[in-house]
């Protein structure tokens, strides 16, 4: 029966904001799994850029449409939220090697807590590969335009949380 | 329209031969697309150690009632492969971080060579994350047993080679 | 004269608190030295989880019975403590590629500011190689178990220290 | 008993041949072991610069008057020659982080084929830490001078070997 | 026309305080370019150990005698500096493998960025290769002489600041 | 006196064939250099695809105009070619971290060996970043064209060498 293979994919990130990369990953994704919950995993113990709010906004505007995606927010364990969700896969972009360390190391503790669930590894296009969300803020900081590596909304709003 | 969502995912390796490590892979990606392609890249330029029939066979052997499962043979480009056979996801085992560096430059030129192929990374479970085929060979010749790593068919093959 | 070869280990660790692997390594250093120092290393400026004292205690739980071993802490350099307590091995457990690049590091340091002493690295059994203590206290701040990975007493003192 | 503590540590290398790294990290071994077996690790399908007799009298000439050192040839696996030797240590030295992957991978299928050894890690003198066999020959066969990386006697069979 | 080819090359870093190993890249920097930028990076948001005109006097008092070097500070972007600066080229040194990956991040991005600025990597002397401000900061505070590893006005500025 | 000032840098590689990465980083150095040597590295034990002088056809098909590039061949040390040429800067070009481990230790040892050569690491263009010539051959082999990684005249030639 077909209809039980349907595979639900979890890629959870801070998305503070999210860039193109991100998005990359995520429609990618799209074209290989059966749905997709893009999760901001929030963190109450450290401030971001934008509020949890804020950034669903960000991914709503990009995703919103697409009824295949779910837009959404967890705190606690990835795996508990996959469990949750009945994602059978949890997605994880990897930028460059720098990266992928922490995340090998995270796919193990997860397969462990939960033996179900599988981490998939992506690589966004090359031309995102070097963009962190991060370094994307400093360059706004400094008056820099980022339009080039995030949506046209997300710039603006970058802007608008810089310029104040 | 669901059926145009069935995921198919060629797993491409020299299976020379399949280490408990590949089957593991092979296993996980079963759990998470609709159909899997075992396929065992036939280097003409430098002979293994088993035959690429030889090899068919013990894939077989594990796989062969699955029904979601092929098992074959290629010669040439995987993203010609790839796309001969449909597939629109490349999987690849990364066993430790040795591995990604040289994995990661062939995913990008992949996707560089077709665009609608994606390499996904997956991990074998970490008791298997340190165990390579070539690792195994040594160890037979120097009379070590391997079923702990190896099918016992595989491992049988093994002795019988290497006593010869 | 065999006496005058004897030789004592020093194993410098924040143990906060201490994991299965470091109680791992420290057994296997137990086997290939004659005396192993336990030394939680003491940073002033940066509040852990557990006080020394409770660190200790945690380590004197499962070494205080055996008379080769010492379980004390420290401040100031590793080196100078290692010549202080006549340690000509300075240990260092390395968990996963990640770590070993700053360990290389210090090592070298080490060797430097004081000659005689070697720095050793040792490997966890593979089961504990992607278990940190941070990534520990993240399980039980999120209700999850961690018997696996470390003594049941710790265990026990995390569920305390974050059910607060 | 002390002499139950005794602890012999096997050093396996290709010797081919010695270099004042390797040289470096057996004398720093021999501070901090009671015994020591440095083995030229014998392999038949690869004919290397000196033949094993060469490289024991490379070995020898340098601690050959050492009575807590032996040196010797070994086939087969390193494992199998430490349990012969009743060595409870494997000493790999590790030039750079190059060198760093394979080791981790073998000191873990070591452990898993004999856990009464253990592998330790250590750091040649910073000076050597770039040096390689290899590298070594490359320069004598474009006719430099080695003599700041080997023994003498090492540099002369060098010349020897590459002015033939 | 030969002074159109004139090459003015920009070293930024945070110097607080400038080591051997900076004044060792600057050095070898100064042979092969025409003019050099000793450029201090200020970050508002995070205070450092020594003060920007701190950082610039020591940095004065090793080059302020040379006609072709300019010591100065900046913040901002290091492109926008570079550009302003009329330097072709970035200089960074890389001190081991882990700075490695940050550094390529931020090269690839500062290329996009300013097409007409090159980034190059440079390696200090092998006695520096290892040895950072913090870890410099750190030998001080506990008592430990530096002299080995800055000049000697910078270590009488350590320990005037971490005695007091 | 500015004219002392000069600086020649020397770019070795096997150039077998020229890729756009190497050509890039070839364009980029003559950017900051005074001069730029060109030089096919010979290694007389390992055939190549191309013979040197048909690498060197190669070479000159794209630099044989300008006036501040020298398109040359040799055998023996890098280092030892440089200070025969005057070069007092040896380029490297990194394609990822892969590459820098190697060029690392020999940079170092070239550095031992000449003291007043520097070798700078520059990355090409980040689209480059994952091409090397030996992926580039394979592609041929199964007939993919490599007009988007290679100048016209040397796709002609890898496609007439490899259709042979």
């Amino acid at each position: 029966m077909i209809e039980s293979r349907e595979t639900v994919a979890l890629f959870p990130a801070s998305f503070d904001p999210p860039t193109n990369g991100h998005l990359d990953v995520a429609r990618r994704a799209l074209q290989i799994f059966d749905r997709l919950v893009l999760a901001v995993a929030v963190n109450l113990e450290k401030q971001g850029t934008f509020t949890s709010e804020e950034r669903l906004d960000m991914l709503r505007a990009e995703f919103g449409e697409e009824p295949r995606v779910e837009v959404t927010a967890f705190q606690g364990l990835t795996v508990d939220f996959a469990r949750e969700r009945g994602a059978r896969v949890i997605i994880r972009g990897v930028r460059a090697m720098s990266d992928f360390e922490y995340e090998f190391e995270m796919a193990l503790m997860n397969k462990r807590l939960y033996q179900e669930v599988e981490t998939v590894f992506m690589l966004p296009s090359q031309e995102y590969m070097f963009v962190s969300s991060s370094r994307l803020k400093e360059l706004v900081q400094f008056g820099r335009d980022v339009e080039e590596f995030v949506p046209a909304a997300v710039a603006k709003r970058l802007r608008e949380r810089f310029s104040r």
